[in-house]
């Protein structure tokens, strides 16, 4: 329909996550009129990214040197570590500043159907970690969902036997969330989770 | 938050219509993970598009070459001219197979609040192009909103000495649509371009 790289770039767009063909074709054309600058430097942002960023050879997190930035980091409490699935959850815990131990990525969750099973997550790297015995105690914070759970139940059975505190995340009411807007298995949670209030 | 290119990557892409800081973020990681090939390809677009593409001197549309594939084209009918405001509503009418005439793309419509008036517009390149006496009919296709509605009367003021047939696409009900839930500005259309029924 479009003149041949304007279809290619459309294409191209389309490819991406959580973008239809009318967003690809909105997006190309913004980029047509746009300054030749910007869209170099989104050209030159796309270039780095995969030639500079690499993988935490310790923690699996993104990294532009062989160690993320919180490995590399000497004040991290090194007692407690945090099990996440992406590099995005890292990025959302450090965000509540709640948490000042080091992570460890696995790169995704167990999911039967898409084929990943433990031996496609960084598993091993975990237990090799673990094998020191500075860590004293792994939370668990995979996603609370079918795969995250499958995933934290496959590594709590894992852990138990290296005799660690493994812990796993809270589910329940998300704060400044109304309650009767909460699914079943939320609210349930919730109840099994319920906590004394101190008086 | 994230490493200095990942988070160059997700400014970027953040500037982008229609995507927001989650979706930048998105799609970063999609891109970090993707294989190089794949990012390299987007990269090669992205620098063609701006490159390659330029607009055909005749009517503004997208082109590789000083004309459009449409200008180009010595089966378009050169009797009928249809105006649009960008070059993807000429994508658009040429889905429909219903148009077999040439097109002028104006380059955006009027917008005092955009600071967008008539001087901004191909509208001068328009006359031009109706000062040679080929063209007999001119359809306006800009947008059926405030600032489309704007253009036409604009447009159909000025061309109006040129004893041209101005004509403007029909308002009404969209095909497949619902009555019930057409807004009371489409639907009073409706009724003022009523057509008899051929019995």
């Amino acid at each position: 329909m479009y003149e041949g790289v304007v279809q290619d770039l459309i294409d191209e767009l389309g490819q991406l996550p959580g973008i239809g063909p009318k967003s690809a074709q909105r997006i190309a054309f913004h980029l047509l009129s746009a300054e030749a600058a910007d869209v170099q430097r989104l050209i030159t942002a796309l270039s780095e990214v995969k030639d500079k960023v690499t993988f935490c050879s310790t923690c699996g997190n993104v990294a532009q040197d062989t160690q993320c930035r919180i490995c590399a980091d000497p004040r991290r409490d090194t007692h407690a570590l945090c099990v996440v699935e992406e590099p995005k959850d890292v990025v959302a815990i450090e965000r509540t500043r709640e948490f000042k131990g080091r992570y460890h990525v696995l790169g995704g969750a167990i999911s039967p159907i898409d084929g990943i099973g433990p031996d496609q997550l960084r598993i091993a790297e975990l237990m090799r970690r673990l094998g020191g015995d500075e860590i004293t105690e792994v939370i668990i914070a995979t996603d609370p969902n079918i795969e995250g759970e499958a995933t934290a139940a496959y590594l709590a059975r894992q852990l138990r036997p290296l005799g660690l505190r493994v812990t796993r995340l809270a589910s329940g009411l998300p704060v400044g969330g109304d309650l009767e807007y909460a699914d079943e298995v939320t609210l349930g949670r919730a109840f099994e989770g319920r906590r004394l209030i101190d008086a």
